[in-house]
C-alpha cells in the first residue's frame, strides 16, 4: 500500500487542475553542482554507473536536492543510455568524458542483432521502488527515458557528437535501417517506462534531447512519430491516479503545434520558446514545463529571482477568466549546470513559490 | 572600372527579381573538404590566419570552389573574429583547436579599453579587392561579418563554448556592460562591412551564429536589435547596383517574423526551418537563403540530388501567379563539413541548377 501523497501540486499542474502555487523541479536536480552528490559519488567509486546501478545510492542522490530545496517533484536518478546498454552495446563512462558504447550500431547486421533485455534493467526498477518508499509520499516520483531518436543517435554515433555525421548519414542513406532501429527503440522505451510505472513511478518524462538537430520534415518522421508511438503505449494510471506524460524536445519550439498533438499531458520547453505564446496557442490541450535559461543561475540570487518571476509572468495567472486552469510546471529549459552555485537554486525555488502564490490571489 | 558582371543570378534572387535558375553557393565553400584548399594552407604554413592575412592566398582559396563547381557566388575567405582581433584581443588558432583570444573581455575595465582599429584590417579589404579583380565579373563577391552578439560571445568567452556560461553570466548580471560591448561591436561591424563594399564586395552577409542560444526576449534585445542597427548603417549601393544584405541567425527560425523586419534583403535559414512556410508568410518582404542539412552531403550523390530537389520543391516555383517573383538562394543550413566528399557537392550544384530551370518552365 503506497503512502498517501502529501504534495500533489506537480501532478495537478500536469493535468491542468487548480494548484495553490506553481510546482517546480529542475532537470538534473540530483547532480554535480551539489557537494552531497559528489560525496555519494565518491563513495560509489567516483563512477556514474556505480551510482545508477545501486538502488541505495540512486535513492540517496535522488532525495538529496529535496532535502536542500522545497522542490515539488523527484526524478529517478539514472541515465538515458541504460536502454541501449540493455541491448548489448556496452555502455561506459570514461573519466572526465561522456558516455561511450563499445559496440555502436552502424550496419545491417548490428541492427538485426539488437535485442532489448529488460531484465538486465532490474536495478532501475529496484531504484524506482526504493526511491518511492524513501519519498514516503513527500512528492511524486518521475520516471524517464530517452526518446527513440535520441537513443538511436547515441547508438549509431557511439558517443556524443557535434555534427551527428554518422547517424544522419545512415538516416539519409539507409532510411529503412534507421526506421528499424527506431521501431526497436520505441518498443523498448515503452516497455521500460511501463515497468517504471509498475515499480512506482507516478509521472513519466521522455527526453528528446537531440530532436532539435533534425531538419524540418525529418524531425516529424524520424523523431516525433516514434515518440508518439511510445506515448500511445504507456500505462496512464497507477494507484487510481493518472500518470502524466511529459515530452521534452530540446530545440522543438518550432514544431510545438505538432508536438502538442501526440498525446502527452505536458510539453517541455527550452528557453528559446515564448511560454506565453505557447500557452495562448496550445494551453487548452497540454500543460507546459519550463523554461528558464539554466545560465540565469550563474547570475546573483536577486537576478535569479527576477528572471524566475519573469517566466511566471510570461505564462500568466494560471486560472482563466472562465474558471478553468491552464498548467505550468516551472523548470529550467535544460539540465542544471555543474557550475551552478547551490544557493542560487534556493533563490529560484523561493521566488517561484512566493510569486506564484501571489499570482493566484484575487485581483 | 570594375568588370561587367556575367552571372548576376545571385544578386537578382536576393532582390526578388526574375532568374533563369535558382542560384547556389555554400557557406564555408572554400574549406578543408577541398584538397586544393589544404594544399594552399600547407603553403601558408598550415595556418588559418596565414591564409586569411595574405590577400593572394585568400584570393586563391576563394576562387578554388568556383573552379570546381558552377557556383553562383563567391564569398570572401576570412574569419568572423578579425573584428575582435582588431580591438586588441589577440586572436590565435592553436593546432587542431578552435580560435582563442589572449585577452578576453570580462570586466568593466576591459570593456572601457575596447578600441576598434579598422586600419589593422587592411589585409581584409585588400583581399576583397584582389578577389574582385580575380573574379573579373564571373560571379558576385559576398563580404561578411559576425553579428555584434556573436562577436561578443567569443570576446567574453575567449574561445568557443558549449554553455556560454561567461557571456550569459555577464548578460544577466551586468546587462549594462553587455550593451556597451554590443554597441561597440555594432559600430565596428558597420564600418567593417562598409569598408568591404568600398573595396569591392557586391553583397554582404551577417552571421549571427550564436543568436539561437539566447532565450526568447533576450535574443531580441541583445542580438537582433544590434544586427538591425548594423543593417541600418550599411551602404546599399555600389557601381550603380544594389548591395543586398543577408542576415543569418542559426537557430533563428522561431523568430522569423521579427528577423524579417530588420531591413535585410535576404534571411538565411537553417534546416530546421520550413522554407515553404517561411516563403508563404514573409516571401513578399524578403528573399530566403538555405536550407539543406549539410549532413545530407554525407549520403550518396543520388540522395544528395533528391534532397536538394526537395528543398527547391519546398520553396516552390519562384514566379507567383501574379507575375511577381519571390527570391530563393540555395545554400546549406550551416557551413559545409570538412568530412564532405567533394563529388557530392557536384551532385548538389547540378541538381539545383537542372531542377530549378525545370521549375521555371511554363506548366
Amino acid at each position: 500500500m503506497p503512502a498517501e501523497l502529501h504534495n500533489d501540486t506537480f501532478l495537478r499542474a500536469c493535468l491542468r487542475q487548480p494548484t495553490s502555487h506553481t510546482p517546480v523541479w529542475l532537470m538534473r536536480q540530483a547532480g554535480r553542482y551539489l557537494p552531497e552528490y559528489k560525496a555519494t559519488r565518491e563513495k560509489a567509486g567516483n563512477s556514474f554507473m556505480g551510482l545508477a546501478t545501486s538502488p541505495q545510492y540512486a535513492t540517496d542522490v535522488t532525495i538529496q536536492p529535496l532535502d536542500r530545496y522545497a522542490l515539488d517533484a523527484a526524478i529517478l536518478f539514472s541515465d538515458i543510455l541504460t536502454v541501449p546498454d540493455a541491448m548489448g552495446l556496452g555502455l561506459s563512462f570514461g573519466a572526465g568524458e561522456g558516455p561511450r558504447f563499445a559496440r555502436p550500431v552502424r550496419d545491417e547486421a548490428a541492427v538485426a542483432a539488437l535485442r532489448f533485455d529488460i531484465d538486465s534493467l532490474r536495478y532501475v526498477f529496484d531504484a524506482v521502488t526504493s526511491i518511492r518508499n524513501a519519498l514516503n509520499g513527500r512528492v511524486p516520483l518521475i520516471g524517464f527515458s530517452g526518446s527513440p531518436w535520441t537513443l538511436a543517435s547515441y547508438m549509431v554515433e557511439g558517443a556524443g557528437s557535434d555534427d551527428y555525421r554518422l547517424v544522419k548519414a545512415m538516416l539519409y542513406s539507409r532510411p529503412d535501417l534507421m526506421h528499424r532501429i527506431l521501431a526497436t527503440n520505441a518498443d523498448a522505451v515503452t516497455a521500460y517506462l511501463n515497468a517504471q510505472v509498475d515499480a512506482g513511478a507516478q509521472a513519466l518524462m521522455i527526453f528528446d534531447s537531440w530532436g532539435g538537430v533534425l531538419a524540418d520534415g525529418v524531425f516529424q518522421r524520424f523523431s516525433l512519430d516514434y515518440t508518439r508511438r511510445v506515448v500511445a503505449g504507456l500505462k496512464r494510471e497507477a494507484d487510481g491516479r493518472r500518470v502524466p506524460v511529459i515530452v521534452f524536445t530540446k530545440g522543438g519550439a518550432l514544431w510545438l503545434d505538432e508536438i502538442a498533438e501526440i498525446g502527452a499531458d505536458v510539453v517541455g520547453l527550452d528557453w528559446t520558446a515564448d511560454l506565453g505564446e505557447a500557452r495562448a496557442r496550445f494551453g487548452d490541450k497540454v500543460a507546459f514545463q519550463g523554461n528558464l535559461d539554466p545560465a540565469v543561475l550563474f547570475a546573483p540570487p536577486e537576478v535569479v529571482a527576477r528572471e524566475s518571476v519573469a517566466v511566471l509572468e510570461r505564462f500568466g495567472r494560471p486560472q482563466r477568466p472562465d474558471g478553468t486552469w491552464d498548467g505550468h510546471v516551472f523548470n529550467l529549459g535544460h539540465g542544471i549546470s555543474q557550475h551552478t552555485p547551490p544557493d542560487h537554486v534556493t533563490a529560484l525555488v523561493e521566488a517561484v513559490h512566493a510569486h506564484s502564490r501571489r499570482q493566484r490571489q484575487p485581483a
